[in-house]
């Protein structure tokens, strides 16, 4: 049997930083080496490969597209670049490949398959928001988006607090940008005035902001953040 | 009032890879304009220093050690070093400072009085594990260590092994290296055949090995990870 290819999970930039302030110089060189990808977003992984600088011209790569859209035929056809000893990269849109994002099912059948799967470093929004929010980094849960109808929202928002107080549990979930505000407010409407909220925005941005107060704090001087990618985070 | 310095998260290499594996560029530009740090362990901060070859010769440099044993009036003055203008680095042991480390409790102070923090990219053994795994990274929960006492250990894998299939939750935690063996084998034993396990071995190093496995395929083959740092992913 040949020799396997290697399934490459590339991270992508996240803010406006430039390449050499979220990526390790030796991705580059890794990129280098891969024909075959498996992406999120053709125009966005694009853009984010030819800032990557690398040597081979861009119409040379081969794409396929991973999302929810996929046929399971495309996703074979990953796999079998994979199989014939082609290494793969998979680009999401931001960020860590199947970190709050696709990219978990190809990893996943490569392990069935037995092909070796190796993470790059790379921003993690959840992560670096957790490092810099101050809260406990020993025992955190992150939930992805809380519920969007208001009163769903609300109950989903109590439970979240209960849990930071109850487990001494860092609470961490996200929103889409355009729904920040909403979401926030109901935070520091019906959360407790000692409860501390951290706001996590624009991370590796110019712009970035990442402020922890209690939510008494918080009621003086709600944040703007309308349509800024954010992470939330709870804690006791 | 003067302007406050900054206090900068840098996360310090956790295998044996190279720092331009691990670290972007920018991070050595970043340190080069840092002379005060607080450091989880004098002896490793001096020899990562050294690996970012900095500019200034590291015996110009100033360290304050935060760590469990750290008395109260050190953390008074790293503060003031930042209300003084100063910007100042937290340096963990390996990894990410406050991600299963300490260095929380310095970036909760910082918040409270008004200094920026500013989380740097680098590896997080956690974060890399949970992209690799190919588990739901949609919601994930990180506990940390399990008890150490062998009958409220494996009460403990019982209850993340159901929360795994009850919430759709990755369940993430960790054990001191020496004490994998057992933990594992515990894992391996009281789990259900069809769960899923992710043993996440010596990431960024050169012997990294990443691989999931269903219960029944792991006990036909139990990994040896005795004293090599390991990350364990459970998933439904």
């Amino acid at each position: 049997m040949s020799k396997k290819g290697i399934l490459y999970l590339i991270p992508a930039l996240i803010g406006d930083s430039p390449t050499d302030f979220a990526l390790p110089a030796s991705t580059q060189a890794v990129v280098n080496d891969i024909r075959f990808y498996a992406v999120e977003n053709l125009r966005s992984a694009r853009r984010f490969l030819s800032k990557l600088k690398i040597s081979t011209p861009i119409n040379e790569l081969e794409f396929a597209e991973l999302n929810k859209r996929t046929p399971s035929n495309e996703v074979e056809t990953i796999l079998a670049q994979l199989l014939n000893g082609s290494n793969v990269g998979v680009i999401s849109e931001a960020g860590c490949p199947g970190v709050a994002d696709p990219g978990a099912s190809i990893v996943s059948l490569a392990h069935d398959k037995g092909i070796r799967v190796v993470p790059m470093v790379g921003p993690s929004s959840i992560l670096l928001a957790l490092m810099a929010s101050g809260m406990n980094g020993q025992n955190f849960v992150f939930h992805g988006y809380l519920p969007k109808e208001k009163h769903k929202r609300i109950k989903s928002i109590v439970e979240v607090e209960k849990m930071a107080y109850d487990l001494n549990q860092t609470q961490i979930f996200m929103e889409a940008p355009y729904r920040n505000m909403p979401l926030v407010e109901d935070v520091i409407k019906h959360c407790n005035e000692e409860t501390r909220l951290c706001v996590a925005t624009s991370i590796t941005s110019s712009d970035e902001r990442i402020v922890t107060r209690t939510i008494a704090q918080w009621r003086k001087n709600i944040p703007n953040i309308n349509k800024k990618p954010t992470i939330f985070l709870l804690s006791s």
